[in-house]
């Protein structure tokens, strides 16, 4: 399955933290890389530094026309599912959204424009309540990828080994076969 | 179940919408409080703002002893569990977690104290990858109650009408029986 994130309405003077949460969550969950609509050189920096250190290569492309992307992924057979409080259960879609190998995740700050809920394949809620779109993201990704996600190997990084206390960290030479 | 939340480190100039996005996760997935180890009234605000809008009687309390509060949790017989990037995978030790009726989930911010290592009956990482304790949290609690969270009714509050497109909000007296 290919999965990218589509990051919309990222506002530098308040979502810095929360956009990079956002990009941690997608590499962590298996997307492949990030868009965003604008630009944050912060953003940029922290998500670079954790895949340098981590591994993998997820990647963040920023300044995209997100008209053009969205349109460019339908056209070349892929859907696109938009995280929002108000759309369909999570619970009455996920087996249908599952059947698909290319999906788009939008995931907006406060505001989306209007024309994104029509130009989604889904509205999806994770729950219809407020809270958070670095934990609607999560837990998308999580159901759709049906936990495989968090046993991700990521090539040519720092790995932990899983402690039951203390902290236990392996360090891989990235020039090692 | 009975979940609370317990989050440590909390740094007023860098950190109230992650605490406050922690404190939504909290609420929206099921836990009947969070508590702070300092204080943000920007954080008690937003919180305090969507329970009057949204329901439900989740509630914050800041600047408790956070050793005192897990040590009083556990001599009440509940369980606590450290969320860490360095701990045992979610699947290997859900079920046992699952067998408690008192859960209390510890968040930190960067770091937390050495100790919690030790104080908590489970540590666990949500995946071995560096992400956000928000998405960390969420899944935690969806996979603690088994997606129940997501279908929640909180009393008093404004209701969402899942919608295929659009939004469909329902408005409650709150003194409608």
């Amino acid at each position: 399955m290919r999965v990218v994130v589509l990051r919309l309405g990222h506002r530098p003077e308040r979502d810095k933290r929360i956009t990079t949460h956002v990009g941690l969550v997608s590499r962590a969950f298996g997307a492949r890389e990030m868009l965003m609509d604008g630009r944050d050189p912060s953003v940029e920096e922290s998500l670079a530094d954790v895949v340098e250190r981590w591994g993998g290569s997820f990647r963040l492309r920023s300044n995209v026309s997100w008209r053009g992307e969205a349109a460019s992924w339908k056209e070349a057979g892929g859907k696109v599912v938009h995280l929002t409080m108000y759309g369909s259960r999570l619970s009455d879609i996920i087996n249908d959204i599952k059947s698909h190998d290319c999906i788009m995740v939008v995931v907006g700050a406060e505001k989306v424009p209007a024309e994104i809920y029509q130009l989604a394949d889904w509205n999806v809620a994770i729950g219809n309540q407020p809270h958070s779109e670095v934990a609607a993201l999560a837990v998308f990704l999580d159901r759709l990828m049906e936990g495989q996600e968090l046993v991700n190997n990521f090539e040519g990084g720092l790995e932990i080994i899983p402690s039951v206390r203390g902290k236990n960290v392996v360090g891989h030479r990235k020039d090692h076969p």
